[in-house]
C-alpha cells in the first residue's frame, strides 16, 4: 500500500474511528486500526466487538492495499504531524509501515491484516431514515438517564421506537425516565430496539455535520447499523423485554410548579455541596407560598437552604430527591421556564420545558423521616 | 465572629490559602481553613505544617472573633455562592457557621479554632527583598529540574543564594542542572538556603501582582518567609549541603550547535512518542552536515526520525539524552535560537537560550550501544 492525503483528513477519520479501539487486549489486532486503500478512498476502521466504525476518505492512492497500525501511537503520531500532506507507505521487506511528513518520518510495525475482522455492512431487512441532528437530540435528551451497572442489562441502553412517523427514544434506570419524541418521514411498520449508551454517546459525537443530513439505520436480528456521512457504526443491540414506560407517566398531577430553569439548577447544584457525600445525596424541596425551598442537610458537614421564587398551582407540598436526578434534567432543559408537575410527597413526579410537550421527565422521590 | 465582605476578595483570599490545607487529616484541624476578624481585616490562614499560607482581605467586620471551617467545603461553597456579597456569622448557641449571599444560606460546622497553630510571621535574622517578577521567573526556569523521590532530599528543592547583589536559583536532580541568575539591591552578607520545590511552585502560582512589587524574605533557622502584598507564606527549609554546582557547568565545548528552539521543540516531542514508553524514553541526536537528526527506535512498536537545520561549529557527533530533559529545557527557553553545546558523547552538554547568558542548563548523556 502507499497512499497521500491531507493531514485534516486523515486526523478526522482517526478521531472518528478511535472510540472503537479496543483498549484492553484480549485480541491484540483489536488494538489496532485498519486501512484499506483502494479507488482514491482511503478507509478506516476500528471494533472492539461491541461497537464497529469505519471512516472513509480521499486519498491519492499509488498502490493499493490493506493495513493494520496500533490505534494508540497512529492517533498520535498522526496529530502531531508537522505538514499538511501525509505519505503512507507499506513497506514488503519488514512488517514496518512509513509514515511521512514534512521532515518527519516514522516507520511503525504494523498488525496482520488479514486477522482484522473486517466491518461487513448489514444488508439490513429494516431500513429507514432519521435527520441526524433529530437523532442527536433523541439521545442527548435522553441518554444520560440509563443505568450504569450491568446487573440488568437493559437498562444499560436506550429504547429507539419507531412506529409509522413516531419515534421515541426512553432511558430509565428505574429511579428516574427520560423521554423524548420526534418525527420521520412515514415508514411501514414498527420497531423496538434497545441500543447500549455507550454506542449512543459515540454516535451523538460523532454526528458533526453542520447541515442537518440522513442517517440511514438498518438493522438485522441483534445488530443496527447507522450510515451517514462518510461514516458507518454497527453496534450489537441489547436483548430483553424493555418495560412499558408509559404506565410510568403519571396521567395527572395535584400540584404543578413552574419555575426559571437556571434560576433552580443554580440552586441546587449550591444546596447539594453538602448533600453530596451523603448516601443518596438527598434534597428536600418545599413547595409553599409561591416559593419552592430547597434545603440540605448532612450531620458531618452542616445545612444548606436556599429559596426560588415559583408559580404553584394546587396542594403545596415537600418531598425529597436524589439531586443529581433533578440538576442531570435541568441541564437538558434549554426552555427559561419549567414545569414541575408532583402529587404526594412518594409519588413519580415529571420535569418539563414549558415549551416542548415533546420531552418528559419522570422522578422518583426519596422517603425521609 | 460576625463579618461582611465581597465575593471577589473572599474568593481570591481562599485561593491563595487553599493549597496549604491538609488533605490526608493527620490532625483533622489542618484541613481547615482559620479566619480571623478584627479591625477590618478578615486574615485566612491554612498550614499542613511544610507550608503555612496567609492572605488578609478587607472586610466589614460587625464582631471580631475567629473560625475555622472545613477547607474543602468552604472552598466549594464560596466559589459557588450567588451573590457580589458575602456575610458570615458564628453562632453561640450551636458550633455553626452561617454563610449568606442573597437567597442562599449556608451553615457549616466549624472545628475548634483554638486548637488551629496560628502562623506567627518570622522576626528574621536575615531579610532581604526582591522583586516578584525575578523571583518568579528565578523559580519558573529552574524548579522543572528538582528530583521527585525523596531519596536525597537536597534535590527535591531548589537553592536560593543570595551573595551582596547577586540572586541565584539552581535545582538538579543529578542527571540535569538548571541555574538562573538575576540582581538585587545589595544586601549585606551571603545565603544559601534549599527551599522545598513544592513551596517553590506555590510561591510562583500565588505572585499575581500586574505591576512588580516587592518580595520580602526573611529567614531564620530552617525556616523562610515570604512576604508580598496581603500574603505571608511560611516554609521549612530542606538541611543539608548542596553541592557545588559550579564544578559541574563545564568551562569549554568542543562544539557549539545553533538551532531553532520552536522547530527543535517540536521535532523532539514528535520523535520522542515513540521512545516514551522505553524504559529511559531515549532519543539520539546525530550532529552533522548542519541539521540534527534526531532518532528514537521501541523494537515493539517502531522507528521515528527527523531532521532539523542547525548551524554546527566544531566537531560532528552523536549523542543521546533522555527526551524528557530536553523538552523541559527547550519549553523554558524563549528566544527563538539556542545554543546546544557539547563535548563527547558521555560528557555532560549545555543547553541555553541565544540571548540569555545568566540561564544555564546542563544535561548528561545517555549510555548506548
Amino acid at each position: 500500500m502507499k497512499i497521500t492525503c491531507t493531514k485534516e483528513l486523515l486526523s478526522h477519520a482517526v478521531q472518528i474511528v478511535q472510540k472503537a479501539v479496543a483498549t484492553k487486549a484480549q485480541m491484540p489486532i483489536l488494538t489496532g486500526i485498519y486501512m484499506s486503500a483502494a479507488d482514491n478512498i482511503l478507509e478506516l476502521q476500528a471494533t472492539d466487538y461491541e461497537i464497529g466504525v469505519s471512516c472513509k476518505i480521499e486519498a491519492d492512492i499509488e498502490e493499493p492495499g490493506s493495513v493494520v497500525l496500533s490505534g494508540r501511537y497512529f492517533q498520535e503520531v498522526v496529530r502531531k504531524l508537522p505538514g499538511d500532506k501525509i505519505e503512507i507507505a507499506s513497506n514488503t521487506e519488514d512488517r514496518m509501515i512509513k509514515i511521512t511528513s514534512n521532515f518527519a518520518q516514522f516507520n511503525l510495525l504494523c498488525l496482520p491484516a488479514e486477522e482484522f475482522p473486517v466491518l461487513k455492512p448489514l444488508a439490513g431487512d429494516t431500513i429507514f431514515q432519521i435527520r441526524d441532528n433529530i437523532l442527536k437530540e433523541l439521545i442527548k435528551k435522553t441518554v444520560f438517564a440509563c443505568a450504569n451497572d450491568e446487573a440488568r442489562p437493559i437498562f444499560t441502553g436506550g429504547l429507539l421506537e419507531v412506529n409509522n412517523h413516531d419515534v421515541t427514544m426512553v432511558a430509565t434506570n428505574t429511579h428516574r425516565l427520560a423521554l423524548k419524541k420526534d418525527m420521520i418521514d412515514p415508514f411501514d411498520g414498527n420497531l423496538k430496539m434497545i441500543i447500549p449508551a455507550k454506542i449512543l454517546n459515540e454516535l451523538a459525537r460523532v454526528m458533526v455535520s453542520d447541515v442537518p443530513s440522513n442517517v440511514t439505520i438498518s438493522c438485522q436480528r441483534n445488530q443496527i447499523g447507522f450510515a451517514f456521512d462518510n461514516v458507518y457504526i454497527l453496534s450489537r443491540l441489547i436483548e430483553g423485554q424493555f418495560p412499558d414506560y408509559n404506565r410510568v407517566i403519571p396521567p395527572n398531577f395535584a400540584t404543578t410548579v413552574t419555575i426559571n430553569t437556571n434560576d433552580f439548577l443554580d440552586a441546587v447544584e449550591r444546596v447539594s455541596l453538602l448533600a453530596r457525600d451523603g448516601e443518596y445525596n438527598v434534597i428536600k424541596l418545599a413547595f409553599r407560598n409561591n416559593a419552592v425551598m430547597i434545603t440540605s442537610n448532612n450531620p458531618d458537614i452542616g445545612k444548606a437552604e436556599e429559596n426560588v421564587q415559583a408559580q404553584i398551582e394546587g396542594n403545596e407540598l415537600d418531598i425529597a430527591f436524589n439531586a443529581k436526578y433533578i440538576t442531570d434534567i435541568l441541564k437538558n432543559i434549554n426552555s427559561d421556564q419549567l414545569h414541575f408537575a408532583l402529587n404526594t410527597p412518594l409519588s413519580p413526579a415529571s420535569v418539563k420545558p414549558t415549551d416542548d410537550p415533546n420531552y418528559t421527565y419522570i422522578i422518583t422521590p426519596v422517603r425521609t423521616n
